[in-house]
């Protein structure tokens, strides 16, 4: 059960109303191992309505997806010069099976690159075996020091796709594909009004040409890298030997590429749309989009009533393809049932009563409009109908009032100081045309880093606000966790 | 694309057929570290199907999905005596993290009872947080020795549930219910005849009071163990202190249950239903039900009208919810591609070429008959509704045909003679009263094994094959691979 402490205020202390929310709103927990974390019925439920959102694009877009081994040779790693320099100080290492040292040790794959280089280079002869596009839902392990629950652990899940192609240009348009993609998830599944971009050199995958970003800005105004996708160029199929012959019979090396979402972006819905009193689920992934709680007192008959009126709104919205619950605990006070909900961000409650019995109506409240405007007396024959509308009406007013937010924190500025006053509560907005020095050294100053390179550009060129130099594209700077 | 080499036949080597057969029809293959396996996309298609037809029955049945951590600090095993002593030959471990030496060595989970003990014992406090009925889609590893793609490699892929409750008749009934479950679904979703039964105490899992599994008899004889849930009475339950306040008021320890199915079963599909053609899929869990053959000369007009008639019976299809795939590549064969698809297992294969659109027909054949018998010309407004019920048609002949196949390997036996030559071809099923280690002679002269104590036990007693004992039930034995 849920505790029923007080949150502390978001305003107060924003890290610690993250932290003590997932644990309360039963999202997660830690796990024995340092820095590990289980994912709890609720928010894995969360994650399996991620999963499918995400799987219907994968497929639809000809993805399959497969199972890779967890253990990596470790020197497959080593193949790809980048790569390793990147993953290796995060490595778990088994160094002993069935009670014997090993004479080669194997890595938990912190990702799959490497390992499906050697997959891909064996099954693919010809050009008539490309494209090979294959994604896994799978665990990765990356040594993490700083551990926090959903955005940084020691395993987190995630889906990493996989793909191989006989040219640049189509291994580049995958690329961006599978960046629109995520896009079209986050904005219209989640309700986060991400950013979609390239990331600098200095933020680049291990190993890759380029890297694409969705990036979010959370309720404090700090940045979330949401997602990415990777153009790999030749890298990995030189490292790996992915080989065909093309149409003209002649060998070249596959272009390669990656993507993945992980079960950080649980973090990103939490810290977009929560509030001070917990959770606010988009409607389209919430787990449960609405919850019925029936009022009664002692009384047998009267709760009876109220029971068995609750059991026919729960099979209407069943019917309906809405996912109800019924919260028919009669341990509980209506009061801690609503405190509950509330925490665990269910969009739309019902109550029902028997003065809504008499008057064939309930009372209908929205998750994201605490207070009287949230609230509605429905005529009962009307509720399924209004359920479903309202389901899609917040569905909008999140993304709507999101989006209101990320603009409202993106702040344009043409100098250094105005730089460090937006970056201290959300995004700045520069012409860029600093080098990668230039970037470290802004990192080192002000923690802020170069979240990506929006897609939207404005026209014509700028003065970059650190070098004075022309600038042809901005960036966007940010804090992260 | 999958090789055109024949494969051997079963009967000349059974074993050798098996593993041919799984790398041909690209199901999986062979992991770069010594004994895993790569799920290749149409193995995992099949898996997908598996998962679904389960995670149906598990949320029908109350069951709610969670992800806990594969790292389990080494400590945690030897918790539980009979576990640790069971599972620390078979461990990998992780001894270096972060490239830093481990001050506990991470043991990667075999399987979670002790990780779910140690979170059950943090989350339960009173009967009302009982019970807690929880599945994982995960992988495990152990340290095989002997490895068989599918039946037993390091990591291999599964579903573990973990389940938690007030009193032994609550878990007792859920360990039962789930052996209902897994029995369901091998009958009716992948039309593998299992024996439900329990398990000896020579074979059951560590730390289990009792085991109960279903049996499936393979095309050679040999016995597949295809899915087990255990009974742990409190032993899990002492061993990490999951204990609760009853309606009394006072403290009680839990009794738990665990159950697994996995990629293991994959196995099972294929070595009862393939035949020296190659895999015959059951059109319930088929990942491709129905494949549409287009043929057609170079001729450009020709080739035209023939593909526009297979999109034309793929939407038809698809729109009927049949899982179908048009095979338009056009540098092969008509008689390479029926090759493949019947390699692969495909239940109904439609063929349509120039005539066909003249005669307004097309040609059906089934997988599961092979020859004359098992094609069919159909009209063409007919088509539809002809392949909804073949789908039907077949999944029940495979049924009866595994089934007619199990009841003819089943041998009555009375002496240890008729025994040995009953599992040199099948299964023996004899009356039972011999001792742990009368039951380790048997396996250690025949190799066979105590497979079961049949759910489904005759009436009354008899005299054991073996000590010539009174028995109460009997057994059936058999060999493994």
């Amino acid at each position: 059960m849920s505790s029923t402490e007080k949150l502390i205020a978001r305003q107060e202390d924003f890290n610690e109303w993250y932290n003590s929310l997932v644990l309360k709103a039963e999202l997660a927990d830690y796990g024995p191992a340092r820095g590990t974390m289980i994912v709890r019925p609720y928010g894995w439920a969360l994650w399996e309505n991620i999963q499918a959102a995400l799987d219907k694009r994968f497929k639809a877009t000809g993805h399959e997806n497969a199972a890779f081994p967890m253990f990596i040779p470790k020197s497959f790693l080593e193949k790809e010069a980048k790569h390793v320099e990147g993953f290796a100080p995060e490595l778990a290492i088994v160094t002993i099976g069935g009670g014997e040292e090993l004479t080669e040790p194997l890595v938990v794959r912190p990702t799959s690159e490497t390992i499906i280089g050697h997959a891909y280079a064996k099954w693919v002869q010809s050009y008539r075996d490309l494209p090979i596009l294959i994604n896994l839902w799978n665990s990765v392990v990356r040594w993490e020091l700083r551990t926090k629950l959903f955005l940084r652990t020691l395993e987190f899940f995630w889906q990493e796709g996989h793909t191989a192609h006989a040219s640049a240009e189509e291994a580049q348009a995958e690329t961006r594909q599978m960046l629109d993609v995520y896009t079209d998830f986050a904005i219209n599944e989640a309700a986060v009004p991400v950013i979609p971009g390239e990331k600098s050199e200095n933020e680049r995958f291990a190993g890759a040409v380029q890297t694409f970003t969705i990036e979010a800005i959370m309720g404090d105004g700090k940045a979330l890298q949401s997602g990415t996708s990777h153009y790999m160029g030749q890298n990995f199929a030189k490292a790996f030997d992915i080989k065909f012959l093309n149409k003209n019979g002649v060998q070249e090396y596959c272009a390669t590429t990656s993507w993945g979402l992980s079960t950080r972006f649980i973090g990103a819905i939490i810290m977009t749309h929560g509030d001070d009193n917990g959770l606010i689920m988009p409607p389209r992934l919430a787990p449960i989009q609405s919850v019925i709680v029936p009022i009664f007192k002692s009384n047998e008959s009267e709760r009876n009533a109220v029971l068995s009126a609750g059991d026919a709104i729960y099979q209407e919205l069943s019917d309906l393809s809405v996912r109800v619950k019924l919260d028919a605990r009669d341990n509980l006070s209506p009061g801690f049932k609503f405190n509950e909900w509330e925490l665990k961000g269910v969009p739309v409650r019902i109550e029902i009563g028997p003065r809504d019995l008499q008057n064939n109506t309930v009372m209908i409240s929205r998750r994201d409009r605490p207070g009287k405007e949230g609230k509605q007396i429905v005529a009962r024959d009307q509720l399924g109908a209004t359920v479903l509308s309202l389901l899609v009406e917040i569905q909008k007013a999140m993304l709507d009032k999101a989006t209101a937010f990320r603009n409202a924190n993106i702040h344009d500025v043409t100098n250094y100081d105005d730089f460090k006053t937006a970056i201290s509560s959300g995004f700045a907005r520069v012409w860029w045309a600093g080098s990668s020095i230039d970037e470290t050294r802004i990192k080192e100053e002000t923690k802020a880093t170069l979240r990506c390179f929006p897609l939207d550009q404005p026209n014509g060129t700028g003065t970059c606000f650190l070098t004075n130099k022309e600038a042809h594209r901005v960036a966007i700077f940010g804090k992260s966790y």
